[in-house]
């Protein structure tokens, strides 16, 4: 391995622990001591590819955020569908949820710099649905932020549950999980309509 | 003061300071000195009235769960104006939200009892949905949990925002406010119409 591909290798290996902690600890409970150990590198390692915790944290939520947004991909003209994903990528992958729901209570407004990647994602979300709105493919009666808000509040309706059908029979469980889905669905289909049904993997 | 008057008005203080620690910080986060400081009292007091942390915490969200039941009062012939009343409360009080947003994301569900005020809060508001599914002043075809999982989501879509309003400029501040507030009642009113239109103070 080149000195350079093992860099690349040591800085892998921090963002995954770094992921790891953050979605477990929080912010202010995760330990730089303990991503270092579980990155098989150092302190001062770690302090010298990310300035702070603060840092990290931010690339990481950042690197996610690219994550959620390819997974889920925002169809405008089927929201539904886009509700739908988010709702899978989360059942799927609750530590997800989770590493970024930290962030939420942890950094405060007065915090968040201008350039922070989950404003620039609304912002060019929010663009996507009033494009949308003038070419007649969603409802104009609603403000685009609002749109992107209450999607999104109701796509993670059970986002921080984190095993969604504990308690339920085993052999009801397909049913129950399909169900939680179905009401996702429905429901934004009830407010934002998709312009045309889905068919199937062409969306 | 009589020697039991002193010692509730103590617990009360630990209580009060408790409440805005948790809010601030979190439970990990959250400091007991800090606490028996701002109660002017010691933490010996503070764990003779509460074992633990963990114990405070409950103690507090479990206050703060109450509260926020008694001022905004689920009408289930009206879940669009329980929406407005509860996004009115966590817009009055954002604290309140991260308070319990906290246990959310640190108490795991192998840490809550069976009589979690959380869980019971819950299966009582299910169980009052479901009766008026039964009397016909609610829609039949959603499973109540949902529907109470939904109104909830949709009517704290804005309550992770500590100012609201912000950058909006002051004069236009009242009608920003305003247009949100609607949106969380409109959006609950297509998904559960109210029954009869509410008539002021009278439901």
């Amino acid at each position: 391995m080149t000195p350079q591909a093992s860099a690349e290798a040591t800085r892998d290996r921090i963002v995954n622990a770094a992921t790891a902690e953050f979605s477990r600890h929080g912010i202010a409970g995760a330990r730089i001591d303990r991503i270092a150990k579980a990155a098989k590198t150092s302190k001062e390692r770690v302090y010298a590819y990310f300035r702070s915790k603060e840092d990290l944290y931010r690339f990481v939520s950042g690197r996610e955020l690219t994550a959620v947004a390819e997974a889920t991909r925002m169809d405008p003209a089927d929201l539904p569908g886009y509700a739908g994903r988010i709702h899978d990528y989360f059942t799927a992958h609750p530590e997800r949820h989770r590493l970024m729901a930290w962030g939420q209570l942890e950094l405060g407004p007065d915090e968040t710099p201008d350039d922070d990647p989950v404003r620039q994602t609304m912002a060019r979300k929010t663009e996507q649905l009033r494009a949308a709105q003038e070419s007649g493919d969603l409802d104009p009666g609603w403000d685009p932020l609002d749109v992107l808000v209450l999607v999104n509040q109701i796509a993670t309706s059970w986002a921080n549950q984190p095993d969604l059908a504990a308690g339920v029979p085993p052999q009801e469980r397909a049913a129950y999980l399909a169900a939680r889905r179905a009401t996702v669905v429905t429901a934004v289909q009830r407010l934002f309509p998709a312009v045309q049904a889905p068919s199937g993997e062409e969306r």
